[in-house]
């Protein structure tokens, strides 16, 4: 009989989360729910829990919280809250694996909780690793930790360096699909709206994940992660335009092979390979129709249209507390635009000031990345009018 | 300090030969030729002998092997000469490596004879998996031999399938660059000249090689080998229309992720991952450049067109010594067709007429699979007349 995996879901209404419970339900004899946790969707992690009987789930906001707790009473699942229940959840569900799926900077610490205690988790969400990463894969080494990714690049290039010694790789490239203004004049970046932004060409994603795909900020914090994940230096990261978003990311050998990862653009596809590794477990849609595609076409980065990517890449080669400063600034200045209250194009210049305004620190621990991303979220709060009133 | 390899290099004088020769020297602290083999190109092999100063030569034809020990004379170098020469200069030189650059059916005994022996083979000769791959695997599986593929793309799919468990592989898709006619329309067809025919679009190689490309045998020889080779069974393979020959097989898996392999056409990558394995050695050449390449383009293959795919894969389908007259019938035609004696589009009747003629066998010993052999070859050689008048 197939071992039973028990999974510990972070973030579980959003769509990543939403996404892994569709890949959960279709293996009832390998994967069950140990525990669900979200920010403040209370009525749809009530429906969830309803359907998984998790043995607990966490509420990120207290007041949400307490209406969970009411609406399952008598179920038999334990309801926490706040960001320390966040935590219990992710290590008291007695799951072999944690998804990190809560987006935001609020994902952060129980991945970082869940590695401590030597966990397996499954990364869907950037923070940890655009944060963290140095402290995050430091933790893992020492507990025995692994760390699985779950965007389609990352999983790609873990999927395509498997079998692969390291020393092999001389060079990691991601495709990116150039988000949804791919076709738009740079001059007409000051005037898109944020339903345009919302309007993803290939891939249907969350609010935040799809406004950085649009100013390819994702594709920044994506190097990051890489850099983290796989070991790498700076210079081996690249990125390519790939407008079709089938070949997910290629790696590239010391030899001049390139192995390539193909696949449709379907997230449950890498949320089910982190879910099942070190098996893959068969899934009903076919791989991609090269013959009937026709082409697979690429086109050369343009670094200069797209801030964003030079402005991640700037605060990888700074280090310490320089990736915090940029998420952070790029949280705020997202959510602002998605309020209709800057322009798109300021969201690269609020980063790129944020990045100059900041001191870098060396950024050693999690308070200290806490804390550099807390100064940024307050000096952008105070300084809110000078943004908004310059739109 | 690096481990040096010994390697045994039989077919030294032939294409990949030549190129596994530019390979080796071009680490001359990992690898050094412990033997060399050839049919009977003595002057090049002499030549490469005083370069390479292997212990020991073998020369398939006997008078070529007489001239071949006058000019070494003297050189500490010991010539051996026919068949068994060529067996005995496999097994007898201390070579950890053997390769099998042998083309046609002379190159089968000693790739059998070292995997008897349980020594590791990299195979660049197609002959000894198309015929005789039941045994070859079976007996590699009892003396714990070891076949590494040179062929790219059975090289392509090697490098893709490994870290991943066979069971995760749904289908491996050889790409096929159309060869020499891939624009030239089927009534042409029967009058294309044998220098139209050695002119391939993509890849240098030996003229045999060539004009099975032309005639896309060459990609129905490759199924044979690809299901020996990887285990697999024939409903697993597929073949897929690439021009630009970047892209050199594709492995689908259960989830329907696909890895693709891709390089620069150029022998000496698979040649020399096939001898630093598992290790991958650094080439001077870099990787393909997508950007600039711009796209990568795929169509479906149409099997009517080429119907020695259709005739390889019913030989696989039916067991055998089936493999073997079809290999024995391609390799006479094309000879003929090299000739002059016979039109283009007669190298598949040929193939096809061998197989209606020959009652297929079980093949269970290499004696049978040789018998076999000879058997369409002495019955082609009497009908000649029947062919080459009908031109």
């Amino acid at each position: 009989m197939a071992h039973l995996k028990r999974i510990a879901l972070l973030g579980s209404t959003g769509s990543i989360g939403r996404q892994t419970l569709d890949v959960i339900e279709a293996f009832p004899d390998r994967f069950r729910v140990a525990a669900l946790g979200c920010q403040r969707s209370v009525e749809a992690l009530v429906a969830q829990a309803r359907r998984h009987r998790p043995k607990v789930v966490a509420v990120g906001e207290r007041q949400a919280a307490e209406e969970a707790a009411r609406a399952l009473e008598g179920t038999g699942v334990e309801v926490l809250s706040g960001p320390e229940g966040m935590v219990r959840c992710a290590l008291e569900s007695e799951a072999e694996l944690v998804v990190g799926a809560a987006t935001g900077i609020a994902g952060l610490l129980p991945v970082w909780e869940a590695v401590r205690a030597g966990k397996t988790v499954a990364l869907a969400n950037k923070e940890p690793l655009v944060v963290a990463g140095h402290l995050l894969m430091a933790e893992a080494e020492r507990t025995g930790a692994q760390i699985l990714p779950i965007d389609s690049e990352h999983s790609a290039i873990f999927q395509s360096l498997l079998g692969h010694p390291r020393a092999a790789v001389a060079r990691v490239i991601l495709t990116a699909s150039g988000g949804a203004f791919r076709d738009v004049s740079p001059e007409e970046l000051d005037r898109v709206t944020p339903e345009q932004a919302l309007t993803h060409p290939t891939w249907k994603m969350g609010p935040k994940v799809t406004v950085d795909s649009a100013t390819l900020m994702n594709k920044g914090l994506e190097l990051i992660e890489a850099r983290w994940l796989f070991g790498l230096v700076p210079e081996q990261l690249d990125v390519i335009l790939h407008r079709e978003s089938i070949v997910h990311s290629l790696v590239e050998f010391v030899d001049g092979s390139v192995l390539a990862h193909l696949a449709n653009p379907d997230m449950r596809l890498p949320i089910q390979f982190a879910l099942s590794y070190p098996e893959r477990l068969p899934r009903p849609d076919p791989a991609p129709d090269l013959a009937a595609l026709g082409a697979l076409n690429f086109a050369p980065f343009q670094p200069e249209r797209w801030p964003c990517v030079r402005l991640a890449k700037e605060a990888l080669a700074a280090g310490g507390t320089a990736p915090a400063i940029l998420n952070a600034a790029d949280e705020v200045a997202v959510a602002w635009f998605l309020e209709g209250q800057i322009a798109f194009t300021q969201i690269a210049r609020i980063v790129e000031q944020a990045l100059e305004a900041h001191a870098v620190e060396a950024g050693e621990s999690m308070e200290a990345l806490l804390a550099a991303d807390s100064r940024v979220r307050g000096t952008l709060e105070r300084r809110r009018g000078e943004w908004t009133s310059a739109r």
